[in-house]
């Protein structure tokens, strides 16, 4: 199931400039599922996102490197539950609105399995941070409460500081490292764009709604490419 | 593995031991080792649990399963980074007190992987449940602090209901399984067993500690068969 896949898919397109835009950033309204499909959706992605993190704690290196990854896997298993206590809340199985968005998952759980520890642990990062983005301003368009929710739910669910510190090091000391992992970087936002895209692909999307979507992507690969930086790997 | 400190005295003044009651369980006291080495051996023991869960989770046969076992990832994982917290506080770094301990555990953590879902789900309630006991009464001879914490950590470790929740059904509905896990149950509590007592054994025993060993097997055993019976599965 984690076994590595190699699907040819066309490269991102080039880096856009995106200008920073303060605390107000671009997000989806029309275009927001209804309240159960976005918590099923949302709480499959952090299932998988711990999935990953629980499989980097048992490849870790050593037993420090366990600690830092078993923290990560723990905000995501926090957050994965938290969304499914909203499901129940709604007064529904969660496993019944996870589903449809879980199984299309495959070809992703696939794509960030990686070849070593390394390539797992940035497809990791690099995947749960684009889509956290992506779902908190997706997010934009729930009912009031639940948003707040959410977004406070997602806000918490952020991994990357503490993958970042496994990585930066790493990448410092192992000799080809930065190379091998700036082009697997590129390989992993193909496949990580593509979740994203599928999710709205459901939601009636006349072509005027387009000029919605447009600037919110362009801003999510522009925060790609900032984590990138961070890591000194050319997106 | 653990530090001789400890029992250093050169005639350990047997604290008596606790009569049973309907609330108190027979306690080791003078074979409790120094506080650290006990820290770093029960966080290691918790680090196993998870992983053994996050394995299960990604086994497992469907989402409502996976959620089940997920909680009780999360439950272990929570005790892990607990006790690691206690650590350092004690103002030691976490990896250097369970590396000792983790080294030992690979005879184990090959003995509970199993040949199945069910039986590795089964391997972690039996080996937890009795491991978790285990600490908890070695915690008796710890300073009256850390105790009291060591103590509500493991005691919120309590893995049992999720997992017994997951087997229970399954044991009713696979045909042939239940004869399946009975032997397997014996062969996991064998292997559980040799981790407790590996976790005693550097300890100077003068002879006359027997006395304080082998009713704290017992009991330990005994739980286990009512663990056992639980399931209905001939122990």
């Amino acid at each position: 199931m984690w076994s590595r896949r190699r699907v040819a898919h066309p490269e991102p397109a080039l880096r856009p400039v995106v200008a920073p835009t303060g605390l107000t950033k671009v997000e989806f309204t029309a275009l927001t599922p209804e309240p159960l499909a976005f918590l099923g959706q949302a709480a499959a992605l952090q299932l998988e996102f711990f999935e990953g993190l629980a499989l980097a704690v048992m490849r870790a290196p050593d037993l420090a490197a366990k600690e830092g990854v078993s923290a990560a896997a723990g905000i995501a298993l926090r957050a994965h539950h938290a969304l499914i206590a909203e499901l129940r809340r709604e007064g529904v199985e969660p496993v019944s609105m996870m589903a449809p968005f879980s199984a299309g998952l495959d070809r992703f759980r696939a794509a960030i399995a990686g070849d070593d520890w390394y390539e797992l642990l940035l497809a990791i990062h690099l995947s749960s941070g684009l889509l956290d983005d992506f779902s908190i301003r997706l997010a934009g368009g729930l009912p009031a409460d639940l948003r707040t929710r959410v977004r406070a739910i997602l806000g918490e669910a952020a991994l990357g500081p503490r993958l970042e510190a496994q990585l930066l090091p790493a990448i410092a000391e192992i000799p080809g490292l930065g190379d091998r992992l700036a082009l697997w970087g590129r390989r992993v936002v193909g496949d990580t764009l593509l979740v994203a895209r599928s999710a709205l692909r459901a939601a009636e999307r006349p072509s005027h709604l387009q000029d919605e979507v447009e600037p919110v992507f362009t801003e999510l690969i522009g925060d790609h490419t900032r984590r990138m930086d961070a890591l000194g790997l050319t997106a």
